[in-house]
């Protein structure tokens, strides 16, 4: 199918397009310009007064904990985390996870992502509804090891992680990859890192790892092992792997030189660390350095929800507040974090901006709102003003999920209605 | 008229009332409870589904800086101000101000705000849309001064500020209330200020002032007087009355005493203090000191928008990651932030609750979005999860002013229309 979006605003490599043509052939962009493309088309849009960017992408969540979203409000973390979140966690099964995911997954199309990179137990349920819903994903199991002196071979939860990879990377018409993932330094055991990243190399994968989140768990690795979370994965073999790096809070100079020379991405979820008091990532160091950053928004536990355009708002001003400085990070840069470095951390270089022979994953932001008025600059228009709410259009492949507020692949009563129904049982 | 909002949940004192009853006579709450009031209503409404909050009150902004939205996205801050913002204040006249001041209203009323205090030039611009609009105001003419030497009696503004006060004050059935205005300090003459705050105590007004805002103001005026901007003021007697202070970023512990002992309001502006590099307010030690602190978004220019859920989403979380404590202000604080103390820091003590006998100023959020579920914490909600586009409904002294959507008192399309075409002639 050949379709055709004119009329509107288009941010494409660099620069904004005013009254645009947009086309797609399949599920590939042909063209992007300011003049009409020659042939006839199977479906015209007029779409005046809208803005299309490139899809959202959610470096680092955990989907399924939208139905733990509120639990342990306001709560110091130890207490929210061993109290709260665990006791709630030990009764999910596989059938409170499939709600929850297709919770998060209204939420996130909703919000203009067009993929995610999601890290939870039980993906397989997560797997089965990102694909039913047309979303991208890269999704993984994570491997932990609490037994001292445990081995690879040993490991039960490596088993899940390799079964898992077998069964779903690259379905979906490659919709759905399945990345290796470690949850953290400071939950698993050497010879179970070192085997997953062995594991992670012979398939030719990617890693998906927690790293430095806290002051307390960043130094607690430095007395255990004499080095920082970055060294010892570096020491595991974890970075010769491509790898995604979630918070890196508390990472060190050196550490950053490390992350920067093995290719390191870091996914950046400033909402949780504000929320959680885990502290400033030294964002503005690492872009300057060179460093990939995208953007995640964690799990809806502890931020308190799955909103790209909310985490964009927050990571181009909480820097300037940290640095005294108006400048650290623009909004340019902002929009790189939650686009282009977002699908280069998950190894899909054919999306993530709005260029012929890129594949069509799209949102469209509805211009015509009055917080949007004037659009003096369309770049800081995105970084300081949109609403998750302004998003009219999300599409994944050239397949539009969600316009105008419905929901074209997911049934958005019913999914309201079980999770509702499996919060009540599990919270009663 | 006598009105009826039943089946929904209330946030009313200290505690959510579910599947609630709000019964509304003329312009004041009857009853709030359980349980439904007797007698026959004028209407009677289902609001399933739906949650009643006191409406927001917006502490501090400069509303018509809407047609500024955007203006220099990005520069520091000096170079923002003096090269990009006064170059286009200075073409501004009451037409534009005027066609601002409505696209504000558009966008405060539909995110829920009942109440503003504003500071700009040609308040009665202002004065007249906010009248007719229906929302409350706390407006002033803020006084400036930049000859050393000048008295009161010479000051040009000064009069502007006497005049408006006397034309507009109480006006609107006491929705308009005119607030006497000193700018900041570095940008006013001792005499001046002095005169300001003795006109105030005459008329037995309130006080609407910028306090160390940015760390080099604040020194400046340790260089200069050798005293903080806080002491200075009060040193002018502008203490004396009750006053609102903004931003607040810099003043000191005994700063903090002072403003405690003479019952100063502390206007918090979260996103502009980070957007513009200024740094972060002592909220917790405030909050801890028993200060009034209420919640503002400072101007469209430094913000980029006029969305109150969006500023205690902010106040909620950034202050957790400056001091490395999940805890430094509740949920319950942030909410009482922008309702009930932003009415006591405009002296309405008859509003900011939804209580009998207080006045309905309300705001209503949808909670069927899937973002909102599940609510296992209404307050938690309300801090960390809900959107500006969440409001259902914003209705002032009984009187709805927005609802699903739609304004009642405001032309949406002819503002949308009007702003757009003076931001184009502003900046052609």
């Amino acid at each position: 199918m050949r379709q055709l979006y004119k009329n509107c605003k288009i941010l494409t490599e660099g620069r904004t397009v005013t009254d645009g043509f947009l086309a797609i052939c399949e599920d590939t962009i042909e063209s992007v310009g300011e003049t009409r493309p020659a042939g006839d088309f199977d479906r015209e849009r007029d779409f005046s007064g809208k803005l299309l960017l490139p899809g959202f992408v959610n470096g680092h969540t955990h989907t399924a904990m939208t139905l733990l979203r509120g639990v342990g409000t306001d709560l110091p973390l130890q207490k929210w985390l061993f109290d709260k979140i665990f006791p709630v966690e030990a009764k999910l099964t596989g059938a409170e996870i499939a709600v929850g995911s297709r919770l998060a997954l209204l939420e996130m199309i909703a919000c203009g992502t067009t993929s995610f990179s999601d890290m939870y137990f039980f993906p397989w349920e997560m797997a089965r509804a990102a694909e039913e819903s047309g979303i991208k994903a890269n999704l993984n199991y994570p491997v932990q090891s609490f037994t001292p002196g445990e081995t690879y071979a040993q490991n039960e939860s490596a088993r899940k992680m390799e079964r898992f990879y077998q069964e779903w990377n690259g379905r979906g018409n490659g919709r759905i990859r399945v990345d290796c993932c470690l949850h953290a330094e400071y939950t698993c055991q050497p010879d179970v890192a070192a085997g997953t990243a062995d594991f992670c190399r012979r398939k030719g994968g990617r890693m998906h790892i927690h790293l430095s989140e806290t002051k307390s768990e960043h130094e607690a690795c430095l007395a255990k092992y004499g080095m920082t979370p970055a060294r010892w994965f570096a020491a595991m073999g974890v970075f010769d792997n491509p790898t995604s790096a979630a918070h890196c809070v508390w990472v060190t100079a050196e550490d950053r030189a490390l992350l920067k020379e093995k290719g390191v991405s870091v996914i950046h979820n400033p909402t949780s660390n504000m929320k959680l008091g885990s502290g400033f990532a030294p964002i503005p160091a690492m872009l300057a350095e060179g460093i990939n950053v995208a953007l995640g928004t964690d799990g809806a536990a502890s931020n308190n929800n799955l909103n790209m355009p909310e985490e964009m708002h927050l990571a181009a001003v909480i820097h300037n507040g940290y640095h005294l400085d108006a400048v650290p990070v623009s909004a340019r840069q902002v929009l790189d974090m939650a686009t282009r470095n977002g699908a280069a951390a998950q190894g899909r270089g054919d999306t993530g901006m709005l260029a012929a022979g890129k594949k069509a994953d799209i949102t469209a932001i509805d211009l015509d709102r009055p917080h949007l008025i004037p659009n003096l600059d369309t770049l800081g228009l995105l970084a300081y003003s949109v609403q998750a709410s302004d998003v009219y259009m999300t599409m994944v492949d050239g397949k539009i999920l969600y316009e105008n507020g419905e929901f074209l692949t997911l049934d958005k009563e019913k999914i309201c209605a079980e999770a509702r129904e499996t919060a009540r049982q599990l919270y009663q």
